[in-house]
């Protein structure tokens, strides 16, 4: 049973989970995505993953066989295990408690595609709607707190497979980066009254430097204080904190934004290694005026990020308003 | 002249440095560090640096020229500039102010090594005196509040040059990590009434689970909560919140100690990529009872870590008791 534990100073949970180690590519020294054999995630092969947990079949055709347009399973190596209560406990100036959590798979296409930037507008729409059913019925489970959505692209941004997949953690903790997200949301509320994303995406309108491009209900946007280059985010025009609910319009607007931010990054960058991640409220929280839901987004260039991630402090070579005019000038 | 800007709702400040981007290796999709051309680093060289800060000379060669064992260069390619005000403002919702610090390269060694590992323990000691030295000096200048000082081994782990060396940065910010480190360690002592390191280091010579090595002065282990596999920290065993108060004595042990690691990490792992990061408490502070200096060592293995450094979520698939077993095993 994999474990979850806190570090005791800075507060950060971490999932420790041997089963991990057994993974297609995890290797000490090197990763690499074209291993040998049948893909897993390709269709007709359905019985080389778990039993799916959903899939799009347009055709009607049956649970685990080929049909669907999109699949939904669980990690093969899984990082958390569905099964079993939380066990929270010490031991001695240390809290742990039982790795239990979902870890699924988002198939995003039956073919064998090994870049999301080439799927069409309509099944960036299929892929949101996926993310969004899966948080609607994890919610119901009261282990969880907190939904991790979010794509590897590439081996150097970690993914082990090379068709085209994002996956989903449903965790009994909210992750430390979502707490400090909440906490500064509230103290600039309370001192301005103001949601701070929405005064970000005014500004960022109003100034135009750091914009990438903008539809009816979508920002997109180089941070002003990007950790990395070329990182992006796309901001709802609109207050909400929860991504799962969102409108069918914005929906539509946001798998354009989204499709379009990645084909210019693809096509600035020749196709980089990246990470997305959505960031959304935590669950059965209700609404507030302080937090914002939106996708960051982070291309993988170079060894630009030494000690960074162990730091906390990031050096970035290329201003936001440089990135943002490379992506703007991008013809689609 | 770069800016350090800060994320309106994470507080975490992040160094824009266009600078940075005209480095060696420095390249949007790939890092070799094996560039062609003669190595700045070596002995006869020295032209090749900016002119030379400090050195260890023992046989009393004049600067900028060879004879010495250790020698402390501005980086040719800073982060920050030495030069100017903090010039502090606002624009908007956001905050900035001019990218002033000290970005400086310690060279290990007059030798093409490009293994820290293979130092002698003397030169070990030199290195931590030097570390040092370029604290005291730089903790005069009151517009730095902290000093980073780091080791990038490898390409993967962030260095472009291979000769094996080392970087500091004073800063006029305290890093987001260190802030919450502080944070996170006052609440334990205002709640305890003690530090959370001495308990950290009662329990785990106690355990002996995660224990690695230790001698008079210094406690190496892999910590409970560890972010990747094989992070490992040393920890000083008397209470101390600042590296450079350190003890002759204890400065000899952390060489010895430091040395060890390295060694036992090169021989398990078959010279990993690794960061190490010198934990200590703000410049000019008073001493106090709840933070405790100690180094954290992180080697880079395979692409575990693909959206974690984004999302602050960390998933590790080696438990630090597995570790502990394997370096403790490892034959000096």
């Amino acid at each position: 049973m994999p474990q979850l534990r806190k570090d005791p100073v800075i507060g950060r949970w971490v999932i420790i989970s041997s089963e991990r180690a057994k993974r297609p590519n995890y290797a000490l020294k090197k990763s690499d995505s074209s291993r040998p054999g049948p893909c897993p995630f390709c269709a007709g092969n359905e019985e080389a993953t778990p039993p799916e947990i959903a899939a799009y079949r347009p055709d009607g055709s049956r649970p685990n066989a080929p049909g669907w347009t999109l699949r939904v399973v669980p990690n093969k190596f899984p990082a958390l295990m569905i099964e079993g209560e939380l066990g929270r406990r010490g031991d001695g100036v240390y809290d742990l408690m039982n790795g239990v959590g979902a870890h699924e798979v988002i198939i995003e296409t039956p073919k064998h595609e090994s870049n999301i930037g080439s799927l069409s507008e309509a099944e960036f729409e299929d892929l949101l709607w996926a993310y969004r059913d899966r948080v609607l019925d994890l919610n119901k489970d009261k282990r969880f707190r907190y939904i991790l959505i979010f794509k590897n692209q590439g081996a150097e941004a970690g993914a082990t497979l090379e068709h085209t997949h994002s996956q989903l953690i449903a965790l009994p903790i909210v992750p430390r980066n979502v707490v400090e997200e909440l906490k500064g949301a509230l103290e600039y509320y309370k001192y301005k009254e103001r949601c701070v994303y929405c005064d970000i995406v005014t500004q960022e309108i109003e100034d135009r430097g750091r914009l990438v491009s903008e539809n009816e209900h979508f920002l997109v946007i180089c941070p002003f204080a990007p950790r990395f280059p070329f990182e992006t985010w796309i901001l709802p025009k609109k207050h909400s904190p929860f991504f799962e609910h969102a409108s069918k319009q914005e929906y539509l607007d946001l798998s354009r934004a989204l499709r379009e931010t990645l084909v210019r990054l693809n096509r600035a960058l020749n196709d980089p290694p990246f990470n997305y991640i959505i960031h959304s409220n935590p669950l059965r929280e209700p609404e507030n005026g302080h937090y914002h839901w939106h996708i960051e987004i982070m291309p993988k260039l170079a060894q630009v990020a030494g000690f960074e991630w162990g730091s906390g402090f990031y050096i970035n070579p290329v201003t936001p308003e440089d990135s943002a005019i490379s992506l703007r000038e991008i013809a689609l």
